[in-house]
């Protein structure tokens, strides 16, 4: 199991590689077979090809990554943070929760957020 | 499902409860045979009993919620929020994730907190 130093590292170098504009630092984050719920209550996105069209769209529409609180850890394989999605025009306002795997990948990624966390 | 605004509103009862020493009504926000895993890496506890008492005890021991962040929704029977919990002399920053089912009621709730969340 990763540290929690390491998996919040990890969810750090996510919102830092959002704000550059680097899809590849945030898939390179993930194992080959990961699963990417965002959000939940829509179908799971899964394994590589589906998570680098994912992030590269949405890195490329702008989106940046603020944090709203310090990112969690847990006392398993799991990590989380509070955060905003700022887009021209629009915020949305979510809680991701991050899975590992020994190595230290992420194999599974839940964002919450609902329409009404939507502020335009 | 529940509305967002429903499960919102259970969020909110649930840190209003904490803070004015009320455990029933945070109990009362779950289904009898809800699962409660606080923190995530521990075993859960299951059931009434089980959830009356470590609602009990922390309430008990004076523990105060405050909100660092909106609640958040999902596109699902999930919500999600993050918080501090704040003790004479400690505050433990955590994400809580509570899912819920057709009645309204919490039936799974999963902390995440890490010993490095912990201030004193």
């Amino acid at each position: 199991m990763p540290t929690q130093e390491q998996m919040k590292s990890a969810l750090q170098a996510y919102v830092d590689g959002f704000n550059s504009g680097d899809p590849a630092a945030v898939t390179a984050l993930f194992a080959d077979d990961a699963v990417v719920v965002d959000p939940v209550g829509n179908p799971p996105m899964e394994g590589r090809a589906a998570i680098d069209e994912f992030y590269g769209n949405a890195v490329a529409a702008g989106a940046k990554l603020s944090l709203d609180a310090p990112i969690r850890g847990s006392h398993g394989d799991r990590a989380a943070m509070a955060f905003s999605v700022n887009m021209p025009g629009m915020r949305i306002r979510v809680i991701d929760v991050m899975t590992f795997n020994d190595d230290g990948k992420i194999v599974r990624m839940e964002a919450h957020w609902g329409l009404d966390d939507i502020e335009q």
